[in-house]
């Protein structure tokens, strides 16, 4: 194999496996090269990444040791992406009855919930979260690409208990979206006490389903190290939880005149 | 730019977004290179990816000609897929009162779904789709990644008919797995008459969901392509649906002796 061909395959396994560590010894066995050059390899990989803004190839020395790629969206592309998000959210044709905005195709579309995951890994990828945590439904996708970058798993609380979840924990709060009391249920197995949890969901009003994620946590032990919504309502302005990061907030919909407002919020990573 | 970043920047942009159309001006503007050139690190990223079985880099011509990557997941990557499926699911701790498996931590994986979605794409990338197809919730990863490889939106069914989803067609349908009768409710919005969808889910017991789904189908004038299903259980044997594609098979559980059988399908792409 010639170094082009390595360097393409390395690039490919490396991206399509965010925050994978991979042993040299790993691509040295599978391209039959000696490590010395796998090393070049990866040096080339890095700086052409970093130069053109693809991401990050990061390598560790030691026994432990290896190379992983961590994703690493750049400003520009967040300002497109949040631009693109208020464009499609503004569409008149989202306009439900109730003042209710028609999301679901925002939210299951895989494109978008990658780009928009890119932010939240960007944003916390630092914070040492042992899992990524969300509610059913329209949270999944960006909750679960998030975890893909991050390489963490998924925890995805459910509306009901259910039997094929085995013993589960459950609370009630009060949903300001539906405006009714609603009910979450976890897993029981699927939280070791004492670990660090990351929310991501697609929507956030009154920040009811937050503030209940966060206190099933605390039964468990759990600290949450960080809220991460694709839209907040800018009505309530008090949430009930204080700390959340959201890529656009929704301002007045109006039902008549069909219109929506939809803002970016300021996100400049440094 | 050197040839060796530009091959490899060209396979990390097309592999992270699979089936999507690249024109070759695309890639000559943001290298500041001829697509004379362009064309040559095509063809060297398309040798190698073919020669390490990454995947398909396949070209097309005309004014609305480009390149796109098509995942291609090998036999032998399948098998070993498979295998590990097999022995992750006949894990004793995972059996719940009842005879259930508890399959969430499996469901959830990112990149258990990844892979998973890499059989399915395979399988059904031909069967020009318009859509994949999935019911909430354990399904939706595996969903969303199949959706992913094939470039196609996801639509998502659900449980109760939800306010923020506008105007719905709902159904009841008597489901295997929970006994008794369930309903199913999907956006009319995320349907256009006259198209093709694909199928894919966690779990098919008897395929009273998949059953649903094709009835709700029906009055959308939508026709089946495929049912893709992680793991089918042996029994019942007949199935609601005369053709689905399952990854394994649930054989007994049993509560007691804490044993489950679970059989991989014999997969095998030509």
């Amino acid at each position: 194999m010639k170094r082009t061909d390595r360097v393409g395959a390395i690039i490919k396994i490396l991206s399509q496996n965010p925050s994978k560590n991979f042993s040299l010894g790993y691509f040295a066995e599978k391209f039959g090269a000696a490590k010395s050059s796998i090393s070049e390899d990866l040096s080339a990989a890095r700086k052409m990444m970093q130069s053109m803004e693809l991401g990050i190839i990061e390598t560790s020395a030691g026994a432990s040791g290896g190379v992983k790629y961590i994703s690493r969206i750049s400003n520009k592309e967040v300002d497109i992406l949040l631009q693109d998000l208020c464009t499609k959210l503004e569409d008149p044709g989202r306009i439900l009855a109730g003042g209710f905005l028609y999301t679901s195709d925002i939210m299951f579309d895989s494109t978008l919930a990658k780009r928009t995951a890119e932010v939240f890994a960007r944003k916390f990828g630092d914070k040492k979260a042992d899992y990524i945590i969300t509610v059913e439904t329209k949270g999944i996708p960006v909750a679960l690409m998030t975890a893909d970058l991050l390489n963490l798993p998924l925890v995805v609380i459910r509306r009901e208990s259910k039997i094929s979840e085995g013993s589960t924990l459950s609370i009630n709060y009060f949903s300001g979206s539906t405006d009714r009391i609603q009910k979450m249920s976890i897993a029981k197995r699927a939280i070791q006490p004492g670990t660090k949890a990351l929310i991501i969901d697609d929507f956030m009003r009154a920040g009811g389903s937050a503030k209940g994620i966060s206190d099933m946590m605390k039964e468990f032990d759990v600290e949450i190290v960080g809220t991460g919504v694709v839209i907040a309502s800018k009505e309530p302005e008090k949430k009930k939880v204080e700390d959340y990061f959201p890529l656009v907030y929704l301002g007045k919909v109006d039902e008549n005149s069909k219109k929506s407002e939809v803002f970016p919020n300021n996100i400049i990573f440094s």
